[in-house]
């Protein structure tokens, strides 16, 4: 689903003033796209935004940047936007793997919300809480690094406890079961949603180092 | 149902040759009791004995220490070893506080199965997974300090993973639905048996450090 093609994404999404083309420019300095020092927080594959516009919209004190890197999902949420005006939220298209050459000690909060499994073993470093991507974090953290990740596949979130506990990171909050937790605050995503109402147990952890 | 009275029970138990019953005179060195200098491995709150039983039964090089606090359960343990030869396992009946009392620098492996989850804040404390209990467990292993937890408790095995990774353990095996995972080796234990037919979720993690 998320490789469909959609016709004219690819120029919906470079003329919408959300999209950050030029996005090499601002290592290191995204404060300057949001003229102020807000903390940023980022969410790693966005999809069709539903989390990040409600988190930006319930929170204007924090900037926001979405990334994705599928245009098929990047213009749908190109498109929720259209008309809105939301000035602590920006989008970069662009691959995670290439995260440290595009942020600089700036990034406050990473968000990772069902992320892909990537369930075969030899493809475990492709997953975006493995030891590769957890590297790559490092850099981009300004002081503290916080991690909050949301999915509702149990053999990925196994595999990231441990990835976590064993780079040094701290868990602040653990759910096996965030539906049957405190759901204060939670801002759904498209899958949360669809996951939710199929039943699925949802799985949330928050980390810092 | 733990508290239940046995009546006589207190006299089976002192009298069977699996109970230590003069145990703080084997601190240090529990490797006499066995003739043998085989790993020690302990199991905390072992109720009826099926899993330490069946542990022993199956690892007959490695010696297998029971520890029990209710008489009412241990008895029915004690009970079901009338008649049989396992020299690799013992008992003791104690309350688990007084474990860095008992046993110094000797234990290699200790296995917390559906331990009471103390659910209330104000008892956390008391779970053995809380730092009370995680610093006394530091001096009665030998070399590497190796935990192993069952639980069906979702909340005892949130909190478990969050005390664990921040008093420094490493995971080496999680899984949060042990019943659809690998049970190669695994061992029962009368809980566990129960719960797993009423259909719970069954939680499971090995830790190190």
């Amino acid at each position: 689903m998320r490789l469909r093609n959609v016709k004219g994404a690819k120029d919906v999404i470079e003329k919408s003033d959300y999209i950050i083309n030029n996005y090499y420019d601002y290592k290191g300095k995204f404060n300057l796209l949001f003229n102020n020092d807000n903390p940023i927080h980022i969410e790693i594959g966005m999809g069709k935004g539903d989390f990040i516009i409600g988190m930006a919209l319930n929170n204007p004190s924090i900037n926001f940047i979405g990334i994705e890197k599928f245009d098929s999902v990047l213009v749908r949420a190109v498109q929720k936007l259209e008309g809105q005006n939301i000035p602590n939220l920006r989008l970069i298209r662009m691959d995670a793997l290439d995260i440290d050459n595009v942020f600089f000690k700036e990034v406050e909060c990473l968000y990772l919300n069902f992320s892909d499994p990537w369930p075969k073993e030899r493809h475990a470093r492709r997953r975006l809480t493995s030891d590769v991507f957890l590297s790559k974090y490092d850099s981009i953290f300004r002081d503290l690094c916080n991690i909050v990740m949301k999915t509702d596949n149990r053999k990925l979130f196994e595999y990231s406890i441990m990835s976590f506990n064993n780079y040094g990171y701290s868990i602040d909050m653990l759910s096996l079961d965030l539906y049957n937790d405190d759901l204060t605050g939670n801002v759904q995503t498209e899958y949360e949603k669809k996951f939710v109402e199929k039943g699925n147990v949802i799985y949330k952890i928050s980390v810092h180092k």
